[in-house]
């Protein structure tokens, strides 16, 4: 047994930080590298992709929309040509950036509002699939079970890997509460280390209203942007461990490069 | 003989054109395409590729300082370390767009004032040609004769393309004339005709002090962003052809992509 | 009679131009002037206030959302506090630049996809309207008749002028006619004329099926953005001043300043 | 005997932090706050300017260069014209943001790059000083002692505010030590304060060579963005207040607003 971690790294910029990168990486298997779009400066991914691997953690370029002061969390009607146009540039220049120090990307995943918008918008889903393939066709795109990228990435021929988030309560449907209601999000460190094993051993995970539903995800998120943040990291990966589950990056298993 | 005719294209950001790229593509063999630091953005970058691609005209990378508002044209105090990850990001994202669409990417030739501070600084050129040698080793940087520029691509060991200003004044040493000067900027026609037939086919130039100098360029510069430039390169090219000289791009003949 | 004729000027960036802003100042008695977020840079808003002032026209501030690429035309979903404060922010900006060069700052006229959605939006068309309020309490809002900003101006209490559209067709229920639908833009200059002197003599104007509505505007935007638009703008001043209709500017009739 | 206490603060920029605002805030008596070109955005300086009125401290625009990758700390090559135009936009815009919370602006402080580079350029200085006259002439301008900022603003004719870094070592001459030398900066929090209780209340420092120098500063420039930064401060104005000055902020005594 055993699946990924990853979490969204290199979100400093220019002389501002964010979250302790350092701490992470010896947690996680999977480092989301921010592109510049919403997070990142070409120095801070230089930096992000050499730390990465010297921590042997694979790469993904997190492409976001161009909304730096709103870190790309907001919702940005671009057309599809935009957003493949978008997606195309911060991947490429991430695989540049990881190529010149000698990283290995292993993935793509889209940030914050337009992972949101892409999980439903099957038009704005296509287009970032077809974005990937044109640039990266050997790279998997790291989503949502279910959901509307996973079905674009299928059709136009690029590989997906699902995910499920570590703090964040389901619905019965298998999608995620909407934050805005109480519980969506989780903070007790040993519920979510009993979940994160629970899915990880048997696909399977507690929605908000009780029922036991079947998710299947090939990596956990979990978010490293606060103190708190990086102990349930931490904690998440020592109970999969000790569950006789291997934390092991995408690299190895889902891509042949 | 024959030589390369090259110019700025894919300048264009957002709603705001720049120059006449359709009347250019028809005219150079080799285009330098801004890479959204100080010129064009995603989609700009996207839909020049695809002209240059339409036209059989190179692509080159043409990185720039992050100053939009200023055009790349105002030197900027950045490190080597901060222009090194500027110019390979650069670079990856338009080897990335081009590939995208299939455009061959033939050359690097750096924009405004980060090209005229690394024809002069040491330092900072060899911060240059180490980024492009790391992510791009196949491809020639595009240059001043006789410019620091020239010094470190040897040294770090990647190709050198040098090439002329059809519509600037030499002084005896080879450098060009400063802008500021009366006579720095060309606009005779004929005159600069007469030049660049004379440059291409016997490697000579006269100085602003009537001097004949030697001056080897494979490439020829030319403007297109005013009415009068596009007319300027046209008949450069007509000139050239007239004299019996080939205008070639450089990937058949410099680049072993 | 009299009416005000509005246009969007000093939409330039950089070294890029857009429109004939000096051709439009002839025309227009009122300017709206893009303030750095999705046009204009600190020199152009200088340029143009000072164009504007000694055409004797009167300045608008023109915030817009921070979309350079996008021109300001994409919808970026904002929390009404971000709104605020990007609009309170854009109009000191504007205020101070027109002050700097003894120009006349007579309204404040959201642009693009902000206007669009302030049309609509209660929320955030409050929002708006408290920060125009909290910077320049004396300064009315130009928006459309009917819509949620116009409400929400005078909740907040600040004043409102109304401006209809040249070149744009009418639904019945006094909203325009969605730019997908056929016939949606107008492009007859004599119908165009016929339509705007109709409108500033007798408050009327035909809907796309036919029926006449009464529409009441203070204002008339006309676009300046292309050399077809310049000459529709110098259409409808001159068939409004043969009707005996004045075009006279904001800043005499509608604000105490 | 009093002196200010000046700071800069919100440097926050969008999801990123930077410095302990709240703690600066209940030490000095002066806020340079960012106007958002080098650090701060709209609602970062809303929230500060409310900030420091609740603090009752004064609030000082803190204009720099377009620089948000390099925080304002890298030389930008810009014309006086531009340099003016960007001064003026961003004194405007936090004049305006302040005005919106009824926070007091009592200075203008030039930031970074642009402050050191006015510091000795006369004809960027003058810009800077005829953009401040344009827009605030009743603030002044804080800067160096002797500089070519101080010469500019008495010939334009804006008023001055004079002062000293508590962390930097001086030349014989009175001017700063480059940082480059080792010794420049000043960690020993007993022998800061000893310093700047002698300067508040004799006028006198100690330059690196050991002479005595004569320094006339109305203001000390404190930093915060370190956990170390905060205590120097604290400890500071604890020893000016023991020695009997009284911390004073530019309103009461400098501003006849």
């Amino acid at each position: 047994m055993y699946i990924d971690l990853n979490s969204d790294l290199g979100e400093a910029f220019g002389s501002w930080n964010m979250g302790d990168d350092a701490a992470m990486l010896a947690v996680v298997s999977s480092a989301n590298v921010a592109c510049g779009f919403h997070a990142g400066d070409p120095l801070v991914m230089r930096r992000t992709c050499i730390a990465a691997k010297l921590a042997r953690v694979g790469v993904g370029a997190h492409p976001g929309y161009p909304d730096l002061v709103g870190f790309g969390r907001r919702r940005l009607d671009c057309s599809p040509e935009e957003v493949a146009a978008d997606v195309a540039y911060q991947v490429a220049a991430l695989l540049g950036v990881a190529k010149s120090v000698g990283a290995k990307v292993t993935h793509v995943k889209p940030h914050g509002a337009l992972y949101n918008v892409i999980a439903k918008d099957a038009l704005l889903a296509t287009a970032v699939a077809k974005a990937i393939k044109e640039v990266a066709p050997q790279l998997p795109v790291l989503t949502l079970p279910g959901s509307a990228m996973v079905t674009a990435a299928q059709q136009v021929g690029i590989r997906v890997v699902t995910e499920a988030f570590a703090d964040r309560a389901y619905n019965a449907d298998g999608s995620l509460v909407d934050r805005r209601i109480t519980g969506a999000v989780l903070h007790d460190i040993d519920l979510i280390c009993e979940r994160m094993v629970l899915l990880a051993t048997e696909h399977v995970i507690s929605a908000i209203d009780g029922t036991e539903i079947e998710l299947s995800a090939q990596s956990i998120c979990v978010h490293g942007d606060t103190p708190g943040a990086v102990r349930i990291a931490q904690a998440v990966r020592a109970a999969l461990e000790t569950a006789g589950v291997e934390v092991r990056g995408l690299g190895r298993r889902v891509v042949p490069l």
